[in-house]
């Protein structure tokens, strides 16, 4: 698309180059809306402005400071390969749920409350709506997650990415009191193993899930009844992440004193256990057993690619999306308050004395 | 590069998907060393966690807490196609120091203090030494932003990033006291317009600079005498940007009490009078003359090019690549005080009664 500034006649401009930047300013306009739907009264209006503006200690009531000694929890992630899903499928307004929820889940981890995201996205050419739909589920997911879609960056690269291309990053900030910060060595011995279901494959693995569909010549416009009457293969392998952090800063704020979770883990690349032991203490293992049900995409994706089950464990959340390690004798009624906020919840193990391993119980 | 575990005599692999965990973890490894050297006490150590600890009222004395009422500012960006002619020079150890200044010069518009960045990079396959390179001019970057690399992400995308190529994104976070933050409705009539001289090209306009390069057939390993007598093209083009983050900190933290500097610019895509102008408010005009000297590699580029002169000053920074507006008694002072932190300033201008435009001067 050419701008409307004449180019020098025998001269090169900035749209010969193949960056629009009337494009870019239509879509800034029209991501604008889904920017302020997730913008609450700590968000400091600044158009034009260079940086997005955050009130930290924003006074809730007079006098009332909301952090003594506030702690940043920062997390950047993308969604992998899960864009070229996306891509194929010309559905981009459910990849920005999984974007915010990558890093988000990955800061409630620290016993984070999310407070801002940004988001970058890299693309082939601008196409304004195109990059409004991406943005839309940004802020879907910020409006999940609780937390101001404070601003972004758009990046038109023709030379980077192929034409319908694009990639995503995002990143997010959180804040948690000092003394509250989920610290690793709190888990000990007769400490529990919830488990929080996923809604599907997440946002790990997709490479290896694009190399079952191509290879193994399956249909992502076609329903498999094994897998879901209603919904095509590439609905269900774009259900957006389970983003987990309502149900996990309402606990945290249920218990305000007593320090009833002793740890967390965001079942992301490396599966359950890689991700588990991530949380573990060196002198403890975590025992476990397989009670939760594992949704039918990963039994489809085992038995179509004919993967080893043991490769399956590593690449996919095999449908537990995160984990909480808690005190015994709270372990019912987290599990309880957990399902009131929508989470399906299963107690998968038990802490034991070790060498910070997971163990399988049969 | 296939990983160590036995694939299923059938089936496929995570590695089959051309993925390689073993080459992430090295490549962490590898730049772990480069974090740790931008991290001071503020830092929390988090070995294996899931997310960054930064400490936002860290006490440097007892009982003084630094911040009344912080503002977070955040930013985030990229640097263009600039990766794209650092693959094309096989030179990766500073593009990370664009991602930085790109950020970081955003955010110190606002007033702020940069405290943490994050990187994101994009990549079609992890070479953990070439992420190394990359890593050590973020936090080369980082260092001379005085802010802490608190982590990144490294995305494997084989199926979105051609071999060879790769894309950054950088997120920062900086800290400014709500009384303390820039107001542009503090710019007034009389103030005066101070510029900081750039590096070079800095981070916007590498796709007309590339579009250059092929189309005039421009040898990027040769010397131009008219350009630098020692330096190649490539390391021409290739120089990073400057941060102005210690001496904009530092003059901000000199006078702490009084408001002397009205409002501030980072000049990026658009160029100097697109970004200035966004520093105005409505009912002032700023007045500028050419008195700053424009480095040879623009004039290099216009004449090669042969490029229209309105669309070199909206696409390249052409010498200035950070402006102050500063009330006019202080001006002197703050000149001189930016010269001591290594600034090359000149007086380009004032601010008069308008609509918020930029007017030229003969």
């Amino acid at each position: 698309m050419p701008r409307q500034d004449a180019p020098s006649p025998n001269g090169l401009t900035y749209a010969d180059s193949g960056v629009d930047i009337d494009a870019g300013d239509k879509a800034a306009q029209l991501i604008l809306r889904h920017l302020r739907r997730t913008q609450g009264q700590r968000v400091i209006p600044n158009p034009g402005g260079f940086a997005g503006l955050f009130r930290l200690d924003y006074n809730e009531q007079l006098f009332k400071r909301n952090y003594k000694d506030p702690v940043l929890v920062a997390c950047t992630d993308g969604v992998g390969t899960k864009v070229k899903l996306a891509a194929q499928l010309d559905i981009h307004d459910t990849v920005g749920i999984d974007l915010v929820a990558m890093s988000v889940n990955d800061m409630l981890v620290q016993g984070a409350e999310p407070l801002l995201f940004l988001d970058y996205i890299g693309v082939h050419n601008v196409d304004p709506t195109h990059i409004e739909r991406i943005v839309k589920g940004v802020a879907d997911g910020c409006e999940q997650a609780g937390c101001a879609l404070l601003g972004g960056e758009t990046a038109e690269m023709p030379a980077v990415y192929a034409p319908g291309d694009y990639d995503l990053a995002g990143f997010a900030i959180g804040v948690v009191e000092l003394a509250r910060a989920i610290d690793p060595l709190r888990v000990e011995p007769g400490d529990i193993v919830l488990a929080l279901a996923s809604s599907g494959v997440h946002s790990n693995g997709y490479s290896l899930v694009r190399k079952i569909v191509k290879s193994k010549r399956l249909k992502l416009d076609k329903t498999y009844p094994e897998l879901d009457e209603q919904k095509t293969l590439g609905k269900v392998l774009l259900e957006p992440t389970r983003i987990y952090a309502r149900s996990i800063v309402s606990l945290q704020r249920a218990y305000k004193v007593k320090k009833v979770i002793s740890g967390m883990a965001h079942i992301t690349g490396g599966g359950l256990a890689a991700n588990l032991a991530r949380a573990l203490p060196p002198k403890t293992d975590a025992v476990l057993q397989r009670t939760w049900a594992v949704p039918p995409v990963f039994t489809f994706l085992q038995e179509r690619g004919a993967i080893d089950p043991a490769e399956m464990d590593r690449v996919f959340n095999m449908g537990v999306g995160y984990c909480l390690i808690v005190r015994p004798t709270f372990a019912d009624s987290i599990a309880s308050k957990l399902r009131k906020h929508g989470e399906t919840v299963w107690t998968i193990g038990k802490i034991v004395r070790g060498r910070g391993r997971i163990r399988w119980s049969p």
